[in-house]
């Protein structure tokens, strides 16, 4: 079909999950709007890409034009503790439990078992040296339960052995998650279910 | 969290299917593609509204400063046949069989069971009216095999009353879908498959 | 774990669609139900193999002494008229469109594309010879639209060849099925949507 | 259609999990199968009733005319452990896990949340006061991570509390189960994974 349809829709294509198909309707979402929601929205897609930036510390992204994000900036944290997400999103989920109150760091990523994918390890590394001289005493390393977050874990793992008489290095609980019936759970979890065990 | 990423992620939100969680990794995917894809997209977003508008025949989308879209401007097609569809998209798929050589005519949506919906049937009535001067033998009616498709089809079947002496009105074929077996297809549509039944 | 309820489990995997986990909760809910109730189920098993045979005629299974089945007996449906099906499902499906009131025939699977299966097609062919003696004019080829259901309406409209003059072969009709849309159809449903559209 | 075809798909559609459609294709299993087969199902139905039995102190099935079943007269697991679960198959997963040595206990199935439900407390609280003596130490109560399955974790918490000086009450541990992102992962097994996140 006609040009400017299909080149937004290639650009569409690329969003994460997306096909061709939903890609074309997208499209037609778009055309069907008025005009002003069209440049609002266009606005919005440069406006994102110059507002906001990566933390210098955290690396998460942060609206406006301070170096640091509201939750490094907020010294009322609790400095004692470090706890390392895979993506931006995952500090939205564990801000909302509302049972974490120490800083964070954005790995960007995991390394697949080959050893691939750039992940911030070095930055990381720099600044826990940082913070154990202003008293850091655990590092949460809160990655996927997957076989990759794991393969990252025990890659920084090693990173932070010589730390190890200072900081507590701990990782998420594994167990059964919410809703789930012992029959139909992985020998696996049911594994570090039965381990992870706790008095009630 | 922050201010032009809540802003985007809430445009993304309005997109077909897509919920809060998705819209939010829409962002992160633009907050991590380069700046001039940024622009590209933003722009493509402007131009394609500017550029694209609707045929002032079949009403489908098109690119280009002309009235008319390619396919009501191609004189080599059958002029003797208008096939009437719900959107923009249903052209492609019908296009793609290059079993059918007529006209189009985009209705823009479905009418509901209780008569509510926006459609261009009067538009629709206009075009008939003249095309039928110019020898259309034959309306189409490739509505969805939905309830609210088949209201349509039979609201459309009325206003279209007049025309019969002069025009055959037709609607898609029912039956077996391609790929379905006899024991898990529904009675509606076994009842079809018998009732058009074909020699072969 | 113990014997009979392995072997039984066992038993149970067998069924279609049914997988090891399943077919060990099939045991569980024989071993919680009332030893009645376990008495009446394999005396139905047993009796169930004793009391149905294939029907001579159409080769569906029938319950009783008789050698032809209710609907073969049935002097008051269309002789005129022959519906071949995959298996006895498919004549429950069928009947209960009320729409067809010929005689059936059970074939007993489809043909894989590298020719493989049995199916009774001799059986089918002694049946037509037969027949069409009798005044039968239409036979309806009604298997799955899948590549093997018409790689086995192929062959068999190929055995059929010969009664062309004095039967009609016909195949269950092409096209949507109730209750989808035009946008997620696939292209070959699209294609006989269109080529068996009809006057409406 | 026939009596015992439609009384045998009568008896299937009570199954866990089996609609009339999958019942129905049961009974044409198995008229397929050989009368061999089918006096073997149903033998083994018959027997299975009166072969296995409970287990007089864990209440699982168990084949054979011991009232024991092999678990709870094996002397070579550990005295200080009993695993309380909702069903048979439970044990079968933690079996295979080969994570606990101890006894187990078959609750029969979980309360309701307005309290309604069978399960066999009492004859669980019999059991615990005559292990406490044999030097029983801990508790694990291993069920449902639903909300029935905590209420009923509740329910027995209160019933253990007079033995709590002797015996340590545990529940299994709740978090990430394998495989999981944090980004997909609810806020209750977030919230659970945090509060149990472990020195690594």
């Amino acid at each position: 079909m006609s040009d400017s349809i299909e080149q937004l829709a290639r650009e569409f294509e690329r969003f994460p999950g997306i096909g061709p198909r939903q890609a074309k309707r997208f499209v037609y979402y778009i055309l069907a709007t008025s005009a002003s929601t069209r440049i609002t929205m266009a606005n919005l897609i440069e406006k994102v890409g110059n507002e906001v930036r990566r933390c210098v510390v955290c690396h998460r992204f942060q609206n406006g034009s301070k170096e640091q994000c509201s939750i490094c900036d907020d010294k009322s944290r609790d400095t004692t503790s470090l706890l390392v997400v895979e993506k931006d999103q995952d500090i939205i989920a564990i801000e909302k439990t509302n049972l974490y109150h120490g800083y964070y760091f954005v790995l960007g990523g995991v390394l697949t078992l080959s050893g691939k994918g750039i992940i911030r390890d070095e930055a990381l590394m720099k600044l826990i040296a940082q913070k154990v001289k202003n008293g850091l005493s655990e590092v949460v390393l809160a990655l996927s339960a997957t076989s990759e977050g794991e393969h990252t874990t025990d890659h920084l793992r090693l990173l932070l052995a010589p730390y190890r008489s200072q900081v507590r290095i701990s990782v998420l609980g594994r167990g059964l998650a919410t809703g789930t019936e012992i029959e139909y759970t992985d020998e696996q979890t049911i594994s570090a279910a039965i381990v992870n065990r706790k008095e009630s």
